[in-house]
């Protein structure tokens, strides 16, 4: 009953993120019959498999840590509309008012600006003694861009991991009257981001982090979903690179929200629904 | 039943205009019968026909993207007493507590204080070489004339896009201890602003954008709403427009709402009324 | 009902001013009978004959723009007591939980401190060649003590006016770390009013201006009510007024509120109840 | 049935403070029958016998002015249990979910640490020109240990005075990056805060000032509850006290709230119970 | 019926801590027969009880102090997904609805990263003439070694104080444009935190602290937990804190949060369940 006579809306590179928080009126699920929960978990499940089968879509699920939330929901989508009438559905699936929203989040995946060009590649490349048209120059050059297609792959049209742990929060960069990141020049933003990727590096295979922008599409300028086997790496990597100037100086956070991956009869189980 | 016995309550210049942001209360929706539920739809998609039919006022209809609403409504009035029997209405259309807002804001149509007068541009052309009476310098001059004119219609008295998408957000501009907006003198900001107006140029039909003045009349000074037909380009536009020295030192934003322009009956279908 | 036993609580000088804005619960209201709802607002019409009638009591009813609130009063009165005991009434008025409170302010009327004094008047006509004794110096001053008898009088005990558009806002002056209004000598900051004042006085006829003092009272430190014939006059002097240096660099402010002054029956109409 | 069996929780010095500030909710209350809304403001009436009775406590009532709350309480108590157990069943008094917070705040009463000790007050009289072993210092020694006696007795069991209004508010000192309260020398803060002092002087005989501190407890780090027979002296000594240095420089403040003492009947009269 | 099939979601180091507060639904739980109010409550200590028998799993009960809250749990769980399976329980044990959660906080313990190394006290110990291979060295390095081993067990894996007064609130470490903790050095920073632990020792007997760490976790920086006997302890210790200087230049506060542990029984009593 979701589908739309409407054409796709596309974004010319990228998908629609959207984070959906929710926590469940217990009251108004104790009204329903326990034929009416069995009917409302299967609508949920079905939807479930529905958006997962839906081409250019995906869907997480999250067990969500504390009060803050009850579950949570990760949903990309290549189609604006579509992402639009999932989310719709998702808050009815298990019935009116059960779902109740405490927090959402709405961004694109995004092809960082401060990457390093081919062209910028190569003359490091010269720099560093290999001239171009030598074997080593050109083997190097194409490894790099095998890398960077790779990479820009997975920050525009990421498979997401089905890791334990999930951190989401949005930031900002600051617009202060003393510190201000828009007033600096791309080659001093440049830097400092380099700086912040090499702490990400160095948490390699404890970490993934997905950074999308959300500049005009929400309340913040990025949303940053983090994904970790030990909830202890996620408290590691953020309190480490407060310390990386880019974040000491020009940072600013949003709230933050714990997810645990779990499937979705642990998660009705846990929920207690 | 809506008719006002009060004579019209118009603005010297410039019309009023009322963004509308609604979450539907959809357990009390589920109280109604199949019956009044097609009532309350009917009672809406009439209320909209006689909006649009109604002389000095437009209204727009958005599927709202998040659970920060589902459903929103732009409507504009050159009589703030119409604006305000409608807004009452509207909230009311689908039945008691069924709309639920969740945002709003009012603002009105304005010019702009920093466009190039006449006298400006004939200045202009004479330190150009164009000199007054001129056939170059009048024809230019009358084209500017033309230009202006429609300009300045297409602020006071806008007809608004059937684009996809819709960003809405309110801005102020900064009175900091240091970066103060208003301390500086007309030049600097006309100055500062002219740059903006270049981005804006760079953007011309990907984005369709109104600057409305609320200084005085909601929380912020000014209200933005922006059309786009992709929404990377929202974001493309706002990402770019934050490095602009006017924004970067002075701008200060709100919330930020995104918007689809559907019909009515697919909306109805989207949030599942 | 409402009489108190206990002695009027009056101040030394002024009136208390209590600006009050409701939403409607329609939800609760659609509960009621149709006699139920006459009744209910037959009590309130009553109800406001009944302040208005009291002694040194004021009250003015708007329909208030957009979902921020529907309707408002503006309530003055000498005694405290009865303040509290009419605002509770009007509260209650329509039945219980119809009128959902959505902000308030409390203020008292007051004199300006800036006020030039007969003294200083008196010496600048002296500067001005004017010598004390001489016939122009005393009829200039005779002139100027009528002014500011009625000036006092209008600030102290207003009669106010039934202009169509009311606008409302609470203020502070800042007390920042670099811009300290209370940092400041008497001499700076009555020559900073004074640059306020004449913005003011160029509105004349198009705007009328209440300041009430709250310091102690509620959460900020005056409260402003505008009253208008044209919305966009509200905008006007209220943006014109940012640029004034006591505003650009000492004013901070609240929430702003927009009402129309119209009979109750239009109101009833319009809120729809 | 509030006895507790734990042994008392008293402080080594002072009382434990608490305001209390509700809204009725009128709806539920309307749902009780005539009989019951009777035993409803009995059980209330009686609790509030029974604390006033209890050794170490004091309780005083107040209809609050304005929607921000209906009716407040402060609770003074030597027993932290006591006063958890009595604040727990003030809330319940008038029946499940009548009375609904709106605010509260805990603090302690405490003694001064900028008080002029014995010492130095001995060493005051010496400079003055009374030395030591003189009738005269003696004398002026004797009568200041009397004073400051009564001062704290005042400060740490305070016995509060049924004076018609009552102001709360609770504030900190500022941590500011340039102006920091607490990087102050302790002699700079005792100087700034003897001027805080002679303002309050001069408005002795209008205003009862009671200084509590709850840094810790609550929120802000001092609650402040003024008593006056006249409103406008609220607004007046807080006005002044703004320009004092201390205030100017660092102070900030919270909410403010504004009760009238009343008898309890007159109190369930104001607020329609 | 909480059980999962999931391996345990363990940290590297550290325990999950989960601070939970709730005011209770009187209003549903009046609904409830007496019956199912003692079932409710069984229910709930059963459920306490099973929490307290799991390995690696703490649980303190407070009653709340004012009506913030009514009542409050301190959870720690080396096992995340067991702290994610008992904090739902715990809301949903009085039955749905009737615990509303109003704060909770989610941190891990950790070590201090400022501690003093065994390398840096034989350092110490050599510089004050205690050569190593020395038995004054020797010694004192292994009782230091017994020490540190105590302390680093006290703060990863705590047994909690029964003690009756708890005070927990969240706080970050500035990022200022001019005071900015995250752009000093580590022995800097060392330093400050030196202060600070030696303020902590005077209160040793009569504060019992524990931080943990919530970077990324939640949407403060720590948690800090105090255990006191006396109240004004809680106020002592932290408002002579403030004036340290790594406080009063650097620590930035939340809410403070007041409870006092009591047996089940009497928390029942007080709360009026």
């Amino acid at each position: 009953m979701s589908d739309s006579t409407l054409p796709p809306l596309l974004a010319a590179e990228g998908w629609h993120v959207l984070h959906l928080y929710y926590r469940i009126d217990h009251a108004t699920w104790s009204l329903l019959s326990p034929e009416e929960q069995i009917e409302a978990k299967t609508r949920l499940s079905e939807l479930v498999q529905e958006i997962r089968a839906t081409e250019g879509c995906q869907l997480l699920i999250f067990a969500m840590v504390g009060p803050k939330a009850d579950l949570g929901f990760m949903l990309l989508a290549a189609d604006l509309h579509k992402l639009n009438a999932f989310e719709k559905q998702l808050t009815q699936a298990l019935g009116a008012d059960i779902l109740q929203p405490t927090y959402s989040y709405l961004s694109m995946t995004e092809r960082s600006e401060y990457t390093t060009s081919d062209e910028q590649y190569a003359a490091d490349l010269a720099a560093e003694g290999h001239a171009p048209g030598t074997p080593e120059h050109e083997q190097k050059l194409a490894e790099f861009k095998v890398r960077m297609t790779k990479y820009l792959k997975d920050r525009l049209y990421p498979v997401l991991p089905p890791w334990e742990v999930m951190c989401f929060y949005p930031m900002n960069k600051r617009r202060g009257e003393v510190k201000n990141w828009y007033a600096l020049s791309f080659e001093e933003r440049k830097k400092l981001m380099g700086g912040h990727a090499r702490v990400g590096r160095m948490w390699a295979g404890k970490i993934l982090q997905l950074i999308t922008g959300s500049t005009g599409l929400d309340d913040w300028e990025w949303g940053v979903t983090l994904f970790a086997h030990d909830p202890a790496d996620i408290k590691g990597i953020i309190y480490e690179m407060r310390f990386d100037p880019v974040s000491a100086d020009y940072a600013e956070f949003g709230e933050f929200y714990i997810g645990l991956q779990v499937p979705l009869d642990e998660l009705f189980r846990r929920v207690q629904v």
